[in-house]
């Protein structure tokens, strides 16, 4: 864990919320991506050495909308840069943290990703990701 | 808004809630402190230039308890590095934010904060904080 990659907020309207978050941070966002396989679409603002990811679901059914219908707004996880995923994965099951899935997959912004099962970690949806080379 | 200062997580047991990021982070808190006029003990870890704020209740009636009772354990607030807060306070409520309270108060880590509300910021709680001098 080198720090905090990015700090992920789920959100209705995406592109209000674009506007609202280049007001908070005074500056505009540098990237949008849709991944089609998780139904969500991301916007992107730097902070520093991390980002905020917008993220908005683009159908009913994706863990975006079903995250909003039942907690509603807010911050929805928080990633953390790691070196080396497979031995962060292997570290954190060896210290009893829950995996949402054991094998890393390709997330948005080019990233190896996994996530901790937020039951491990006091109700925090914790995210690692590494830079896909 | 310079970068993320910290990352606040509600916790119910802050002892459990230290050893479960001490492992998460592989690393020891620095700090704790308790601020009694909030009712909250936090404990203090670093990630890079950014921190993890752990926050307990020391008091059924603290914020942090209200919020574990309504929502359960979890992301409580991010908060911002900021240079000038009253300057800060001043844009964003030329942009339209509405703050918890207009004045800075002092809070943990020789800060004086302020809190947007939820509801001007797609239901997450920002908090700005600057170095105390």
């Amino acid at each position: 864990m080198r720090k905090i990659e990015h700090l992920g907020i789920a959100v209705k309207d995406l592109e209000a919320a674009t506007q609202t978050y280049k007001a908070l941070l005074g500056k505009s966002a540098y990237q949008t991506e849709r991944v089609e396989s998780e139904g969500v679409e991301t916007v992107f603002f730097k902070t520093g050495e991390s980002k905020i990811e917008l993220l908005g679901a683009t159908r009913e059914d994706s863990p975006i909308a079903k995250y909003i219908k039942k907690r509603g707004e807010g911050i929805h996880h928080i990633a953390f840069d790691v070196e080396d995923i497979d031995a962060e994965i292997k570290r954190l099951k060896g210290e009893g943290f829950r995996l949402i899935s054991d094998e890393p997959k390709l997330g948005a912004d080019n990233k190896r990703i996994a996530f901790l099962h937020p039951k491990s970690s006091h109700g925090v949806l914790v995210e690692l990701c590494q830079e896909a080379s």
